[in-house]
C-alpha cells in the first residue's frame, strides 16, 4: 500500500500540534475557523482518512450494526433487512449482514469474527442446525460480555437478550381457521421438523384452530418437510390423502402444493383452497396468486434496531429483556375461495 | 461492558512475561508444552478474546471481505453471494455484505466505512444513481490507495480495476434470436434506461439479432421503464403494438408482461412468447413457468472472489487489471413455443 498521510504528516507540514490538528479534524470549537479551515483544506487535499481500528480502539464504538442471517435467498430476510436498514440509516449506524447457512460452525464463527469489535451490537436469527443441536454457548458467551444482541424470528428461551418474534402460533391459527371457514374439511399442513421452532408454533396454531372446530388432528395429514430430501416428493405424499385445503408454513412449500394440485387437473381454488406463509414474489407471481400470512418483516427489523440501539447507547442501565410480538395478517389472494 | 481479561492480567497471574503468553496464545513452538497447556488453559477458563482491533491495527488484515450489494431483494445478486461465500469459505475469509439500495450518497459511505480498514478487499456492483451521475471518484480513489476491488456486473471503464461480467450482447443476442427462430415478427423489448450499463447492452444483443434477420428496429417496441412509476402500467403501452414476442431485461418485467398477457386473454406461448432475464425462483413458480437467461451467478460471485483473494495476497505483483466475460445460457421453460 501507498503511504497514508496522518495526523503526524498534517501537523509538521503545518506547523501545528497533533492535538490541534486531531481537533481541527473533529470541527471542534477549540480551534479557531482560520486554522480550522486550512487543517481541513489540506486534509482533503491529501485525501486524509483516520485510521478507524485507531479510533475504535480508543472509544471502541464502530457505529456498525452486524447482522447474521441463516439463508441468503429469502424474501422475508430481505425485508426485515430493509426494515432495519431503514431505522439504522436514520440514526446514523452502518450495517454488515452475514450468513449462518443455516450451519452451526459457521454461526458460532461468524459470531466471533463480528464480536471482536467489528460491530456495537447484533441482530440474529438463528440457524436451524443450532436449534436441532440446542448448543446456545455461542450467544450465551456474547450476552455474559455485555455485547448488545437481538434475536428475531427464530429464538430461543435459553438466550436472555431482547426478542422480536411473530405470533407464529396466532398466523397458524388464523390460515387454518379461514380455510374451516369457506368449507374445508381435509386440511394438510406442510412444516418444518419440530426443533424450527417457527414451524412448530404455527402447527400449534393449526391445531388449536382445528380443536376449536371439533376436528381431530390426523398425523397423516401433517408433513414435515427434511430440506435436504426432494421438498416436492415429499408433499407429493399429502395429496394422497384427497385434502381439500393446505397450510403451508413457507413460500417454497405453498408453490410446490399449488403445481402438484395442478399436476393432478384440480382446480385451484374450487376443489383445493392453498395458503402459504411469507408475503414475498412468489406469491404475488404465481396464477393463481397465493393467500399467504403477511408476517410484516419490514416492521421487525425496524423493531429490532430500535432496541439495539437503545441497548448500545444506554449501556449503564439495567437489563430487562424485552419480547415484542409482532401480529401478523391473512392476505387474501386466488388460491382460497372467497369467505362466504 | 464488563472487564475483559487481557494478555497482562495472564501474565500477572501466572508469574510469566506477556511475551510468553502471547507466544503461547498463538502456539508458537517457543514456549514448553507445559506452559503453553497451562495458559491456554486459563486463557479458556476466563474466556479470553485476543482483541481484534490491535491485532488488526498491527498486521493491518482481517481476512474480511466486504461486498456491497445495490439491492437487497435480488435473486441474481443472492446467486453471486453464495458464489463468493463458497470459495471464500475454503480460503478461511469471512465476507460482510452491505447494500447501497441504488443510492450514490450511500454508496459513497459504505465504501468509506468498509475501507476504512474492516476489510482486506472489496467486491461492488455499482448502484444505478452512481452510473447515472458518472461520478466514480470514490471508486477511483479506493483503486489509488491500492484497495483491491473487484466489480462485478455493473462495471465501468472509467475504474482501472478487475471486472467479471456477464456477456449482456451474447445474452440479448441470444433471446432475440431464439423468438425470430420460433416466429415471432414483432418482439418488443422490456429495458432500462440507457445509463444503466447491462440494459445498455443487452438492448444491443436485441438489435443485433433483428438487423441479422432483416427486421428493422422499431422505437414504438422498446420500452425503457422507469421504476420510480408503476412498472406494469409502462407495460402495458407495449401491448397495444400488437406484439407477439417480448424480451424482457430483468425476472420482474418478465413477470408483469406475463401477467398482462393473461389479462388480455392472450394464449402463453401460442399467441405470445416471453423471455425474461435471471434465473430466479419468480421464472421457475410462475405459470406458465417464464423461459429466461441465466447468468450463472455463482460462477460470477466464485470467480470475483477469487481474482480479489489473488490480489489481497499478493500485493507486490504489478497491477494487470483483468476483465472475465462469463457467457450465460438460455433456459426453455412453458413461456415460449419449442423450436421446431
Amino acid at each position: 500500500m501507498k503511504q497514508k498521510i496522518t495526523i503526524k504528516t498534517i501537523a509538521k507540514e503545518l506547523g501545528v500540534s497533533t492535538s490541534t490538528v486531531s481537533k481541527a479534524l473533529k470541527d471542534s470549537h477549540e480551534i479557531g475557523k482560520e486554522t480550522k479551515d486550512k487543517i481541513q483544506a489540506f486534509a482533503n487535499h491529501y485525501n486524509y482518512k483516520p485510521n478507524s481500528l485507531a479510533l475504535q480502539l480508543r472509544n471502541q464504538k464502530t457505529k456498525v450494526i452486524g447482522v447474521i442471517l441463516p439463508k441468503i435467498v429469502h424474501h422475508f430476510f430481505s425485508t426485515v433487512i430493509m426494515g432495519i436498514e431503514s431505522y439504522a440509516n436514520e440514526k446514523g449506524y452502518h450495517i454488515m449482514v452475514c450468513f449462518s447457512n443455516e450451519d452451526y460452525q459457521k454461526e458460532v464463527e461468524t459470531l466471533r469474527v463480528l464480536s471482536n469489535g467489528s460491530v456495537d451490537g447484533l441482530i440474529v436469527s438463528i440457524a436451524n442446525e443450532t436449534l436441532e443441536n440446542k448448543d446456545f454457548s455461542h450467544f450465551i458467551d456474547l450476552v455474559e460480555e455485555d455485547i448488545p444482541l437481538v434475536l428475531f424470528d427464530r429464538v430461543v428461551d435459553d438466550i436472555l437478550c431482547d426478542k422480536i418474534v411473530v405470533d407464529d402460533v396466532g398466523a397458524g391459527y388464523k390460515a387454518t381457521k379461514y380455510l374451516i371457514d369457506i368449507g374445508c374439511q381435509k386440511i394438510g399442513l406442510i412444516t418444518t421438523p419440530d426443533h424450527v421452532s417457527v414451524g412448530a408454533l404455527r402447527r400449534l396454531g393449526y391445531e388449536k384452530a382445528l380443536i376449536e372446530s371439533y376436528i381431530k388432528t390426523d398425523k397423516n395429514l401433517i408433513i414435515k418437510i427434511d430440506e435436504k430430501q426432494d421438498i416436492k416428493k415429499q408433499i407429493e405424499q399429502l395429496f394422497e390423502q384427497n385434502i381439500d385445503g393446505v397450510f403451508a408454513v413457507n413460500e417454497i412449500y405453498a408453490a410446490n402444493a399449488m403445481r402438484i394440485a395442478k399436476e393432478k387437473g384440480l382446480n385451484i381454488p374450487n376443489d383445493i383452497s392453498i395458503i402459504g406463509f411469507t408475503d414475498g414474489l412468489i406469491s404475488e407471481y404465481s396464477s393463481p396468486s397465493i393467500t399467504t400470512i403477511a408476517q410484516h418483516g419490514f416492521t421487525m427489523g425496524r423493531q429490532a434496531v430500535e432496541l439495539l440501539i437503545e441497548r448500545i447507547e444506554n449501556e449503564q442501565e439495567v437489563f430487562n429483556p424485552k419480547k415484542i410480538v409482532i401480529s401478523s395478517d391473512l392476505k387474501l389472494r386466488e388460491s382460497t375461495k372467497p369467505s362466504s
